[in-house]
């Protein structure tokens, strides 16, 4: 039997892969060019540039690391602290606490401020924490992938930066859904996945380092512990006039999110912005008439990460064989709950291409007929 | 102007990447579907059980690694040292020496044997560096892409594993284009890349690990400092009942690598590495005509990667403005040396599906024209 086999066609309402757009896997199927030749770099300047513009950045070091959102976090940590430096991590939910575990594995003394799931980050907490730590790096989740809660970023990272520590954001599941703004909140390094609002297969995770970040990478007393993920060695690949030979970028990856991208611009990022709102609102609207709750305080709502409260219709009959219906006999995948959360809500996804009124109705046609 | 741009058609006669398979651009193109569906969970174990007959193994822990072969190196090494643990490695090309710095910085005491390149290592001087520091772990390349030097493996694998060492071996460029096997050979891990002789886009490593291998990660006294390429992690996606997420697997990449080994088993593994030796044998019996000269001795010349000593008339007109020519005029990739061996020889690529007499003579007639 060969292993590709006819797979079914799946509406992605989970957390992230979300569908990709036909003109991303068409982009995809584009025949390969080298990593060296000059199209070829032409064409990672040119996303290097709409990536700024996405993460609201002028920052030089943007660009598409070669491998998931995990991967940028990793680098992210791993070239900003050396061994036995001190970092504050805001935990809220799975992310945080992935942060929090990269940074212990990179020799980091590591201080987390908690918050219960479903809630934001407390400022005020966070700020204490860092004038009490004096902590080298600062980083807390923008979007929480595991709860659905969008964090307010200024008044920690003003705090950070008030105590010279740097800041990095997770915008796995916010970017190119909800607005990020990298220099206005004073970040210095973010990262984020192809497969939630670019609508583009997992496989690349566009990282942003400030000007700062790099200055800090430089004067280093010890080598960055990961070859890979060096953002000094990653430099003298993604820019410069020499384009030394790091790793071989994934050709393919790089043409489907440079697509992903180029649909972002054209649409606009208020327009696309205003279109996950909206789809997240009819939504709630729907699945409120079925008896689901938001966990997340209105204020505080992720639209591209719905995560709800199950009616007690769901719990009598199981939430995962209700799940199991939803992609068996409607081929609609939509997300379980993670750790405290397992079995308790959901989390249903709308991005990027699936942020759209057709696929929130489809999906609240399916739960009708499951849920009747 | 948008991102993505059209590119233009590349022979790409480099070290990597090479042309994908027009069926391996179409599985790319499919709709996507979770990483967590059971149909992917299904591709996944059949596209482990590819890769095994590739490897030449029963390991259990074989997979498609989320990131390019320099992180499925990286994997490797990080999860089979702590610091302070003893490492022997092989150094006679780029990718040696990329092994000894990145386990330098997984905190191991590195020993390196050095051989020139353009040669093989020595097999009693890696047993006597092995005998004298007694190491965790012995590693080496079998397919030196940096010299096209293939490196006969068995008698430093038994060295290695007669002090009781495990043993670490890089086959990029060799997996699916010459023999490789890892159970035979007494091998404890070993990584590829998607981009060589398997012709799929860059961006995926495959790796595999002995059981041996996975029971030392098991007994480790302190975590693997990478969170992402941490084995005991990903074997809980990968395998087990669970299937508990880690990252979010690539999953287009993934078909792409299913229908690359697809392509393989259908041709069978004798079969295309005899074609990869004719290749080879037509391309320099061409260039040998045209004054170029084979860097390595024949009894250990790779196929798929023909390192060659560049005639006076090249250098005449200037080594890189006739590759330039080349990819501008003909629309042909060669890549350039590296290390001590830049301006000195071109390696020439015919992995995968460009190991093909037409493919030879399209180069050798593009040569002919800008070299008469």
């Amino acid at each position: 039997m060969p292993i590709l086999q006819p797979l079914s066609e799946r509406l992605l309402l989970g957390p992230g892969p979300s569908n990709a757009h036909a003109s991303v896997l068409e982009a995809m199927s584009r025949p390969l060019v080298g990593h060296l030749d000059p199209e070829f770099i032409s064409l990672l300047e040119r996303l290097k540039e709409g990536l700024r513009t996405l993460f609201g950045t002028s920052n030089a070091m943007t660009l598409p690391l070669s491998a998931t959102g995990s991967a940028g976090m990793e680098a992210a940590l791993v070239n900003l602290l050396e061994r036995g430096d001190r970092i504050v991590v805001g935990v809220n939910g799975v992310f945080g606490g992935r942060m929090a575990e990269v940074a212990r594995r990179a020799g980091a003394e590591v201080t987390t401020v908690e918050a219960d799931w479903g809630h934001t980050l407390d400022a005020s907490e966070m700020a204490e924490a860092i004038e009490r730590v004096r902590p080298r790096v600062v980083s807390f989740v923008h979007a929480e992938t595991s709860t659905g809660v969008c964090q307010p970023v200024e008044e920690i990272a003003r705090a950070a930066r008030e105590a010279d520590a740097m800041v990095v954001l997770d915008c796995v599941t916010s970017l190119a859904g909800r607005p990020v703004e990298l220099d206005a909140w004073g970040i210095d390094a973010a990262y984020s996945g192809s497969q939630k609002c670019l609508s583009c297969p997992p496989g690349l995770s566009p990282v942003s380092f400030s000007d700062r970040a790099i200055d800090f990478v430089g004067k280093r007393e010890t080598s960055v512990q990961s070859w890979f993920l060096d953002l000094s060695l990653l430099a003298n690949y993604y820019g410069g006039a020499q384009r030394v030979y790091h790793h071989t970028a994934p050709i393919t990856a790089t043409y489907g999110l440079a697509a992903g991208v180029d649909l972002v611009l054209e649409e606009g990022l208020e327009a696309r912005y205003a279109r996950h709102e909206a789809a997240s609102k009819r939504l709630l609207e729907g699945l409120d008439a079925l008896g689901f709750e938001p966990l997340v305080a209105e204020s505080n709502r992720l639209p591209m990460l719905n995560a709800l409260r199950l009616p007690e219709r769901v719990h009598s009959i199981g939430e995962a064989p209700v799940r199991a219906r939803l992609l068996d006999e409607f081929g609609i995948e939509v997300g379980a709950g993670l750790g405290p959360l397992a079995g308790e809500i959901w989390r249903v996804g709308l991005m990027g291409e699936n942020a759209r009124p057709e696929t929130v109705d489809r999906l609240l046609e399916a739960l009708r007929k499951i849920l009747d």
